[in-house]
């Protein structure tokens, strides 16, 4: 008699099982740290609120947590392997986000108060530190031979975390049109080192401290980073188009903070009415109104702005198969792996 | 004929030589930063003014250079060695300086704006972390088998550093006197954190670049740490009795900015009746005048403080030798280093 077939797991089940994993770890690593970083952080990762309670459902996605377990699974290592990788990225994250809301001057965030405008600017860059800090101990106290290829993942994916986000800095100073505007391509970069980073690290610890070679973990980071970029071309999309009752945020929130996103920058740089028209509106640099912001929304659209990052999200997604699919790896998990791409396409939040 | 006995070097030949063997790395380091971070940087460490020249005798003392330097040779290693070392503790060290300005709301520097004020605070921050990421990656790429120990040592630096600054930080809300006020022993933990782990890390990571093994590393990453709880005792004397025209501070400045400091905490600890008086001064949380201010400098005094700090930093200072004393290391190395102690208790700024 035939076994039956194991049905494959769903996005949200894979989700769910990395999550459990690493969950309990990343409670320990973050008891660790000084009482007060300890709060802050657990405030940021939606484990309490300020009065100490767990907000229901502000927990992320745990798409890194995912990548790292798949990353070590499909190298043929245990997934308990991975556990350290995904929860320094977590931390990382944590981290970034802390930083990421005092230099952009968020106020909100998943519809509640950011750390600095909770705890103070100065408790919230200190906790920050202390997180990034506690992510290098994590891998430096990986076992032997896997400390070093782990903790070289995590420097270079820090050094494009910062110089991703001094970009996207930068660019709120530069002009919407004419000779210093930012590029699509500056922009397709930009995002590669601020997300796509991240995302392509965890895959990449996972492999690294499951043991793998040059070959796959090389393979499984780029394919994490394509996964980071897709993941943030829809993030843009859901920016202007997001329902607000689902991302929390305002209509058409990214044009109302005249963000420069790929879905305004390649409308811009296609050169037709609809652009020339969207520059104009842009170029004044006055605040937009409810008219003017929904014009504007109509305007990218128009010009191609949300079909060509769609366009990029799915692009990217095909890169990150061929890349899984350009090594010997692990079928169950890769499965797993092209279980989870949809998601980056079709979420709503 | 007897070749004439080699005079040995004064502590400052011994800075300069060993600045002079870092400044060239550390300068290619701080290059391979994103522009705008390498610019921050540079005006950070007083190489360049806000206008692009360099500001004469801004540049630090070197001391965590020479600790870097004097642990590789201190265990037979050539100099050489240690210059990645002395790089990452540089930057962690200025990473340091850029965050905690922040965090103290310091608004001058060495007679100079601080980072946060002439960048802006976000920019400050990013641009710390780019030093930090930097700081890691700068050992991480250290060669095979010394990677690991010098990873891990820095990696325990950065804990203890941020939780040194978060209990200094947390001292500031917390009352001069009655059961909650902040003990003596409370402080010397925090300046052991804050001040001593770096220098710490600067000579146990000359030691592990060198190839040393434990108990060398140990020895050396001990005597560091006392040298840095007795140079910050020494800023604390500094800090009030300091002489404004050499430090570039106010007269007092720390009991002006009523910062909870060594001298202050013994003195209030004394009991006596200059203790008494000082903590009703103090207690009083107005701003004080210049009159104030002075009697408060002199109760400081009279109840001991200042002794009881002078006599904290020679007592670090001797434990420094007994660690240097206490395992086989160069003769010559530590007698350099021991040419360097005088420098902890004498200087002026």
């Amino acid at each position: 008699m035939t076994p039956p077939v194991a049905e494959r797991a769903t996005a949200p089940e894979i989700l769910a099982r990395c999550r459990a994993l690493v969950r309990p770890a990343l409670g320990r690593a973050v008891r660790q740290l000084h009482p007060w970083h300890a709060e802050i952080t657990a405030f940021s990762l939606g484990w309490d609120g300020p009065d100490g309670r767990a907000i229901p459902g502000a927990q992320g996605k745990g798409i890194r947590q995912a990548l790292a377990v798949l990353g070590a699974e499909a190298v043929g290592a245990k997934a308990e392997s991975a556990v350290r990788g995904a929860v320094a990225v977590e931390l990382i994250h944590t981290f970034s986000l802390l930083h990421d809301d005092i230099m952009d001057g968020d106020e909100t965030r998943r519809k509640r108060a950011t750390a600095w405008k909770a705890y103070g600017t100065g408790p919230a860059v200190l906790a920050g530190d202390s997180l990034f800090a506690l992510a290098v101990q994590t891998l430096a106290d990986a076992p032997g031979a896997r400390c070093v290829p782990a903790v070289r993942l995590l420097a270079g994916t820090l050094n494009d975390l910062v110089r991703g986000q001094a970009d996207d800095l930068l660019f709120e100073t530069r002009p919407w049109t004419g000779p210093d505007a930012v590029q699509p391509h500056e922009y397709r970069l930009m995002a590669e080192h601020k997300t796509g980073s991240l995302l392509g690290c965890a895959a990449g610890l996972g492999a690294v401290l499951g043991g793998a070679g040059r070959t796959e973990t090389d393979a499984l980071t780029a394919a994490g980073r394509h996964l980071g970029v897709a993941f943030q071309a829809m993030d843009d999309v859901l920016g202007i188009w997001g329902d607000p009752d689902v991302t929390g945020k305002p209509v058409h929130s990214d044009l109302r903070r005249q963000k420069k996103t790929y879905p305004v920058l390649t409308a811009l740089a296609a050169g037709d009415r609809a652009a020339l028209e969207l520059g104009a509106l842009l170029r004044t640099g006055e605040p937009l109104d409810d008219g003017a912001v929904r014009r504007a929304a109509g305007l990218v659209e128009e010009a191609g702005g949300r079909s060509a990052t769609v366009a990029e999200a799915h692009r990217h997604l095909e890169s990150a198969r061929a890349c899984l699919e350009s090594v010997a790896l692990a079928p169950d998990a890769v499965g797993e792996l092209l279980a989870l791409l949809p998601f980056f396409v079709e979420r709503t939040v």
